[in-house]
């Protein structure tokens, strides 16, 4: 099943980290790959660290991390404040982010993928659409693949299952007010 | 902070609880009323009971316990298919769910506090949207809470700091298909 979470507003990658939730309650392995986002640890990282570490033995905690995993592929935000890293770094983090994308959906170690602010890649040219699609439409049957960021190419939404467009209604950033610790990251 | 997610798409409750997972990543508190889902035990659930049932000893899992906590209010889904509770018996569980939902915002417990499904409640009648806007209205300060549901009352998104409306472009039960364990439930 193919996922695509896209559109301007908040509740992208956090329906993506509900998702997980739900999967992990549900026996299921959640890896999830951040094409975007850089090296820097999120609430969601904080959180994984607490699930696996409250793991009784090594053996135990060994168990939890092949149940979820975050890779933070990405080189931070592409083209905004304070970005001073060259395009071509960016693509190149975003070619290797797929490549690991690739391997991960034929490992078969995991049941849900879900490959974070993929859609902005895309749309960046930093990775082709038609690359990421032909990986995913080759993927083994029974995985779910979820795919955030906003403006999506629309052969991802053509090809999906589910298309959610979160829409933007009211932002505290419209009124210039910062990010908060535990919503936003 | 109040935070709506809205719309008829798919990932209002997946959102909030991809918050709720970023807030316990940042050692906050977190906890989930549902008014109008009823006691059936849902990947959320599942998910922590293994949280807490990961905890070492019998004084962590009660550390654990005041970390997240879902409560589940509702009597099910109101006038769809299968619903045979009368509305009376729905009202009463909402009714009693905004009684629980105000007791926690006031007990200080909890810095997350996510209603679900509570735009549907009131949109349905069951409660006062103005009842639900006043005691949101009284919160202590620095407690976040997120309403979630679909039909979200304009007092609500009038008021609120962020709202995303979540819309639906492609769901696979315009085709039928059947719900998926792990990610919708």
């Amino acid at each position: 099943m193919l996922i695509v979470f896209t559109g301007n507003g908040k509740g992208k990658t956090t329906a993506a980290l509900g998702c997980a939730m739900r999967a992990l309650g549900q026996g299921k392995r959640v890896l999830m790959i951040q094409f975007i986002k850089g090296n820097w640890e999120s609430g969601e990282q904080k959180f994984l660290k607490r699930f696996s570490g409250c793991a009784r033995s090594r053996e135990a905690r060994k168990i939890y991390d092949l149940r979820f995993k975050i890779i933070p592929a990405g080189k931070g935000f592409v083209g905004i404040s304070g970005d001073k890293i060259p395009l071509s770094v960016h693509k190149k983090a975003a070619e290797n982010a797929l490549k690991l994308a690739k391997k991960s959906i034929f490992s078969k170690k995991w049941d849900l993928i879900i490959l974070d602010e993929i859609n902005v890649a895309a749309d960046l040219k930093l990775i082709k659409a038609s690359e990421v699609l032909k990986i995913i439409k080759s993927a083994p049957k029974g995985i779910d693949i979820i795919l955030t960021g906003r403006s999506a190419p629309k052969i991802f939404i053509k090809y999906a299952d589910l298309v959610t467009e979160m829409k933007e209604i009211k932002h505290p950033f419209q009124k210039g007010a910062p990010a908060k610790i535990g919503i936003e990251f």
